[in-house]
């Protein structure tokens, strides 16, 4: 099981954007929808052992979480093209304008929810079955680290992480680099697929 | 140095579709925009060492090709989302339209050029100035190849190349594989970066 959890600061946590420019009016969800492309698909495949947490801090209604379950998604749900992609985002967005509750997930599409869960709340809860890493390009390189079965990525997006985030997930999350560039979070996911598939048994 | 190639055997090449559906009109030129994204850029970055050939050989003119010299483009023109870059696609191919010459080509924005260059004049010139490999889930683990320091990598779209297309490449073109499953050619080309990047020195 492979999780990758993004935490978007800027991320607009309602439907007040234009899907004609999303870099420009959404606080970059098209990086979220780039995300999930890479952490799901495959040439002509999906990848079901795949979780994703989107984790919104943007305007109007910070926190907003939305979660892609692998395992319950229909795989034709997800396809490769960005437009598409935040089409789904924009539907978990509109299910959740009217959510109060901060832990309830409502089901959006089978294996799509929304939520005001915090990013906090996300660590806390993929602590329980997972070991989590934080890929960082100051990390340990990916090569010499020793994964168990169950796996949990936080990335950053454009802007990274927080010193506020960096300082919750210290000793809770094994810093781990892909290299010594920074790179773009979707790369960044496509790559630690890929090298994960190479391993055996493969996480 | 490094180029990728994408033979695109559906992408369109006069601009017939629509932005708003790229994977349902265009031949999928979708693919080709998130091949470039991984080819050049960076979080806040912009990789000059690139060269990527798209060989278009959808309707109606086939085949087009498209040229982006990293080192002559403007870092700002290559924006992530795959809208932006669509619409540099869409500039260069109304460029080409009037284009008869079978081997000139036109400068559309600076270091984005237009031609007719079939896939096998691409493949020549690169083969002038660089080692040429055929990604392929078959081919030999890119872990184990000695790269020099001009590389080339030629990659199939969603359909892959033809038999055609691999004859050609035959005694030309060394296969590696990053992987046996099938990826996107946007994630091949992303892991194959930052594999080179972790190499000393770097192709």
């Amino acid at each position: 099981m492979r999780v990758f959890i993004i935490k978007a600061n800027k991320a607009h946590t309602a439907y007040d954007f234009s899907l004609k420019d999303l870099p420009g009016t959404s606080g970059r969800i098209d990086v979220l929808c780039r995300f999930l492309n890479s952490a799901f698909l495959l040439s002509h495949g999906f990848r079901k052992n795949v979780r994703v947490w989107l984790s919104l801090y943007g305007p109007p209604n910070p926190p907003k979480a939305i979660r892609f379950e692998g395992q319950r998604m229909r795989p034709k749900t997800l396809n490769p093209d960005e437009l598409s992609t935040a089409k789904l985002i924009v539907k978990a967005l509109k299910a959740g304008e009217g959510l109060r509750d901060p832990s309830r997930e409502l089901e959006v599409l089978p294996g799509i929810y929304v939520s005001n869960l915090s990013f906090e709340d996300i660590i806390r809860r993929t602590l329980r079955g997972a070991t989590l890493y934080y890929l960082h390009e100051e990390g340990e390189p990916i090569e010499e680290v020793q994964f168990p079965s169950n796996v949990a990525f936080v990335l950053g997006d454009h802007e990274g992480l927080s010193g506020e985030d960096e300082a919750f997930l210290k000793g809770i999350a094994q810093k781990i680099s892909v290299g010594r560039k920074s790179y773009l979070a979707s790369h960044v996911v496509a790559h630690v697929n890929i090298f994960l598939d190479s391993l055996t048994p493969p996480p």
